[in-house]
């Protein structure tokens, strides 16, 4: 079943190989100031690479009317954090290069560089994710166990959150046949720390962890989100297991919807609150699964399609923005989000020209982009 | 929300009201050998009434190849049949008949004469049926319950099968607004037994029975199915709240689905047999359902549609078989249930000339009807 997949996968793992120098620069980029992982490519992609955008970046940001100029990285900095990567086995991968996950490589926001930490060919298979509730039911714990103890012994690479609950029952029942923690923090920054076990187990039988965040770096509450779509991103399709409503794995099934992943939902009773967000998954499109087999059946006829590297539609920088330009569309943002085909209509500018303004304003630290293509102003 | 549909009801109740001497013949009809409901309503289509049809019941018999012509029911038996049900409070209604449940009255095999109790008017209000296991959870119980109070403060009359379990349940929740037992015996033997007194609360509260079957029948295994098709016919749509694979609840479903009536299905944890019915039929396409709005925005739109009450396609006695087309159709048969339709095309005979001849076929007892157009010889 899975040769299909492999073959479409060789069209892009293997393509790309980073030089020490361009490695350190893309660092340098993605760690300065304001810059995200779209702005990162946006960047790249006009400049040609990392380097050339470090230097033009003062200007653009001053554009944009920086007040001062965002830090950038400095050159021994970002060899400080290879050096400390490599020490604990964590590579600084770009999309493309062997060991990053090839569905994560395609997202607009895949991470310029990702942390990867174990067996790079694990992250090279496909991927169901297993989310769901921290505090879970038995049912729901022996449910994912027995969902991915299956789909393990199908072929499929096990991808979650290291978290309690669901994530743990999710990841133990596949550490033989391969699982995948995303985690929220840098590599040495565990959450919750009694997971480190856990993660030390999964590393040593073929498993794998990933990570945007540099060494270092605990985890705030708002870096879960963040890390929910590299959860869904590197996968096929989100299981949701057991979700009361409003919570982070209605987050990340959200996430994969838009990602364009299967999105899957594990049914309950309706008296229990803990399947109140999968059963309502259902109600809204998600494929209700009480077996591996419902996962395979509807992931079998996407793992033959090619993944395809898109590239930016049109150059950001191509086209100069004006004074007046600049103007028009800071004058329709606000501190409330719109939608940036919105804005566009609204300002009557090219699209080459609106975006441009926006790169500006986000290098100047003065624009937030949220969810869905909505942007505000900060 | 209940008006649009009380208008479309309007346009087929109250259309019919049978003379003495027509009630008698109809009863005397459904009540001969070989006899069903598919086969009565030729008969009147064709005869014009039910005095006509009996008159012609031997030649039709002895062309089809009986061994002896069938038991012909007596006017006095009819009579007798009659004023007992009357002693019961039991009415015997025609399709269109005010009492009589307009949805059911428009399905091909409606029972010719339905047996009514309890308050008419209730049976002319649109019906949902939840229905589901004897031996319930207690979850399984409650919901059920909420959800029958739910749907009937909405103006909802619910119907269900007497049973023990999620249909006790349900009829208990909706005394107060109105619940309609469908039997699969006679009124007189109540099943179980110990629902008696439930059934005298429902009656008691402006509910009601009704049942196809004669009194005196004491309900065979073989009656629930055949029962099956009067609770969802009579209803909009069906809620299946608990239902273990190859359950009768899921019999009740497929029913439902060729009928055409919506199907609801609440779903459990993969884990609970009990959901394992209830999961296979919301992965096959029934709604997913938690709360009583589920099912309101599902039959909402259906409800403001007229029912119409459809007469069959064409006469099947209209044009007359000779030798060769009834040899050609029996040769065709044999025990293995066979399309109608392919059965047709098959014998290159026009579907009036084949109708005509399963119908002598079924008039002389040597043809089975199956469900889904399937027939097959005795």
């Amino acid at each position: 079943m899975l040769s299909a997949v492999e073959t479409a996968l060789d069209a892009i793992s293997n393509t790309t190989h980073l030089s020490d120098s361009e490695r350190i620069d893309r660092l340098r980029l993605i760690r300065s100031d304001n810059i995200g992982p779209r702005t990162f490519r946006s960047l790249l992609h006009h400049c040609g690479d990392a380097r050339a955008a470090l230097e033009r970046l003062p200007d653009l940001a001053r554009r944009g009317g920086a007040a001062r100029p965002g830090r950038i990285c400095s050159e021994d900095d970002a060899r400080a954090e290879l050096t400390a990567s490599k020490r604990i086995g964590v590579s600084l991968l770009a999309p493309g290069e062997a060991g990053y996950p090839p569905r994560l490589a395609v997202l607009d926001d895949a991470p310029p560089l990702l942390g990867v930490r174990g067996a790079l060919e694990t992250l090279m298979r496909p991927v169901i994710a297993i989310v769901g509730s921290r505090n879970a039911s038995g049912a729901g714990l022996k449910f994912a166990g027995t969902l991915a103890r299956d789909l393990g012994d199908a072929g499929f690479v096990i991808a979650s959150g290291l978290a309690r609950g669901i994530d743990q029952a999710a990841h133990r029942a596949s550490i033989e046949s391969g699982t995948v923690a995303v985690l929220a923090g840098g590599h040495d920054r565990i959450y919750p720390p009694e997971h480190e076990d856990l993660l030390a187990t999964i590393v040593g039988n073929g498993g794998a962890a990933i990570s945007e965040m540099p060494i270092g770096h605990v985890p705030r509450a708002r870096d879960f989100p963040r890390r929910n779509r590299l959860i869904s991103g590197a996968a096929l399709g989100v299981v949701v297991v057991e979700a009361a409503l409003r919570s982070g794995s209605l987050i990340t099934a959200r996430i994969a919807a838009e990602q364009g992943r299967e999105v899957f939902a594990v049914p309950g009773s309706p008296l229990d609150p803990r399947a109140a967000g999968t059963n309502d998954l259902i109600k809204q499109g998600a494929t209700l699964t009480t077996e591996a087999s419902d996962v395979i059946d509807a992931v079998e006829p996407i793992m033959g399609r090619p993944i395809e590297l898109r590239e930016p539609d049109d150059d950001p920088l191509a086209h100069e923005p004006d004074a007046s330009d600049r103007a028009r569309i800071v004058g329709l943002l606000g501190p409330t989000p719109i939608l940036l085909d919105d804005l566009i209509r609204m300002a009557g500018a090219s699209p080459a020209i609106a975006r441009t303004v926006l790169l500006e304003l986000e290098l100047a630290g003065r624009l937030e982009r949220h969810g869905g293509g909505l942007v505000s102003l900060i």
